[in-house]
């Protein structure tokens, strides 16, 4: 297994042994935009609308904030979302938080942009369960109030559609962004927003070649063109007790999505960022702890068994990811007077 | 019949056939509070972060808001909510905007008070399902961000219990008031608030005798010592089609608490502030819209089959108790660092 154990650190082909060598970037306080949903304020206040409003499910219990809570880590801390009726499938929510630097949206990448990911959940059978988006989106046109807010964000030419629909929630989550973590203070150039243990841990994480898939502002990889994608082999090492213990190879990941042999068990490399904030880990949640999620990362990717002052060591540096979550207002719903739409 | 047809009207002793003559009220801008739970900023924000939050739920999904939405009318615009492994009850969620204002809580007034309400859900195994209240308050301790926010509410001696949890909780939901609604400022003296449609549904809803229940500022029955609870049959008048098409014998209401005889069929006078946006109706959500709400109150409480411009008019009269749901800020849940609490 020699050749295999420096594989992600020869993909990368940037990693140093050192914190100092290694591409440490701050992230971003603005998230890039796609050129036909350029950012608008007035996209961003529909947006949080439709994102919190849980009318456009089959039993109007279930929005976008339900699996992706924003007032939580933007996820919901379980290991398995529920959707309508109690429901669960077999991979644990993404963080909603920073979602704007992936390059690929859901754990297996099978939408290319968040406008396009944004319309998945309403339509699956296990999270919000509508059968048709339009069905969905005349649950929006049925509520008078929404048309104002969508005039104001796309103009009075048909403005309510599922397009439009989606690029605001899409422009509302490019807002979700967590700057200012202890980690961004220290590579802004504050020298003590670190501890030292932090600082060990930092240096484990890129001399191990954590950082060869975790790198980049938002430790998900390099930056790609929008919907490329950035995919690792997960596990990667199978001859260790914890690809049966978590079941890390029951699902086969992109291969759903593809069908090729090549995207069997590739996985979209997730952000670390909050990650102290969204336990459990992994695409199916299967690791309660942080503690063990490094554990079993460094084992099933890098072949290594780490110490335990390592692992506590990356922890603490893992901990210096969590950012600002910014406030927001809560917004009031347009109602239905006098009906309600949920069947 | 004709003895029982004036019956609220004799009850209540104070109804005039005029609006003039009525004793219309505004909505307080600010809620009494008990004298052992003064509200505070700090209990305030501590509740709202305990209604926001879904981990005290057997499954991490249900929180108060879930079923008592306050980005919609305070409650879920379902028929009856549903809980934790989508059970459903036989009763709707009541609103939680202004519940300040009723002299008891539940639809079968089986709390005395906010504070006692806010226990009850925690534990019921189709709502929030966990099998104790300290078992969900454990949870709460889990947390150790709250920590600080119980201390500032409550003082560094022991201050997480379930009763400072539920004195927060209470506290965050006297702040839920929604006043300036174009009846306020009518009754306040801007003699345009309300359209003439509305002003004859004003009087009808008078002259018909709505008000012998629905009296005082939150149009819930008269002011009364707390937790005495003001409570009326219904259906009174179970001779028409409607008890049966909408099921509105079925629950025994407030007998099912008490076991007396009295009290079969004996419910919570509920506000009918906001009326207008917390469809489906009644204590079992079985009426869909608020056009046939109030046609069935006046055959069942009344035994009054009123025309269609007398329930367009007072339909235009209960639009006009929509008040302005003030601005909230979307608290941020503490996190539980590297782990999940959710079982």
């Amino acid at each position: 297994m020699v050749s295999f154990r420096k594989y992600p650190l020869v993909l990368a082909g940037i990693i140093s042994f050192s914190t100092q060598a290694a591409d440490w970037q701050a992230l971003p306080e603005v998230a890039p935009a796609p050129a036909d949903n350029p950012t608008t304020a007035e996209k961003v206040e529909l947006g949080q609308m439709l994102f919190m409003d849980p009318r456009f499910s089959l039993t109007g219990t279930v929005s976008c904030n339900s699996c992706h809570n924003v007032m939580l880590g933007g996820e919901d801390n379980r290991p398995v979302s529920m959707g309508v009726h109690a429901q669960t499938g077999g991979r644990s929510s993404p963080t909603v938080w920073n979602s704007a630097f992936n390059s690929s949206q859901f754990w297996d990448g099978r939408a290319a942009t968040l406008e396009d990911q944004a319309k998945g959940p309403v339509i699956n059978p296990i999270e919000m369960g509508m059968s048709e988006i339009e069905e969905a989106m005349n649950r929006v046109r049925d509520i008078p109030g929404y048309k104002p807010y969508f005039e104001k964000a796309f103009g009075t030419d048909n403005p309510m559609t599922v397009d439009n629909a989606a690029k605001a929630v899409a422009a509302y989550e490019r807002t979700l962004i967590t700057p200012n973590s202890a980690y961004d203070r220290y590579v802004k150039g504050d020298k003590k927003a670190l501890t030292e243990q932090q600082l060990r841990g930092m240096e484990s994480f890129a001399s191990l070649g954590c950082n060869a898939c975790h790198s980049g502002a938002a430790f998900n990889g390099p930056a790609m063109a929008p919907g490329t994608g950035f995919f690792m082999k997960f596990p990667t090492f199978t001859d260790n007790d914890y690809v049966e213990q978590y079941k890390l190879s029951e699902d086969t990941g992109r291969f759903t999505v593809t069908g090729k042999e090549a995207d069997k068990h590739m996985w979209k490399v997730p952000t670390l960022r909050n990650i102290a904030v969204t336990a459990p880990y992994f695409h199916n949640g299967s690791v309660a702890t942080l503690d063990e999620a490094v554990r079993v990362m460094a084992k099933v990717q890098l072949n290594q068994d780490l110490t335990d002052v390592q692992v506590a060591d990356i922890v603490a540096f893992l901990y210096a990811l969590t950012g600002e979550f910014p406030e927001q207002s809560m917004p009031h719903l347009p109602p239905t007077p006098g009906r309600s739409i949920i069947k």
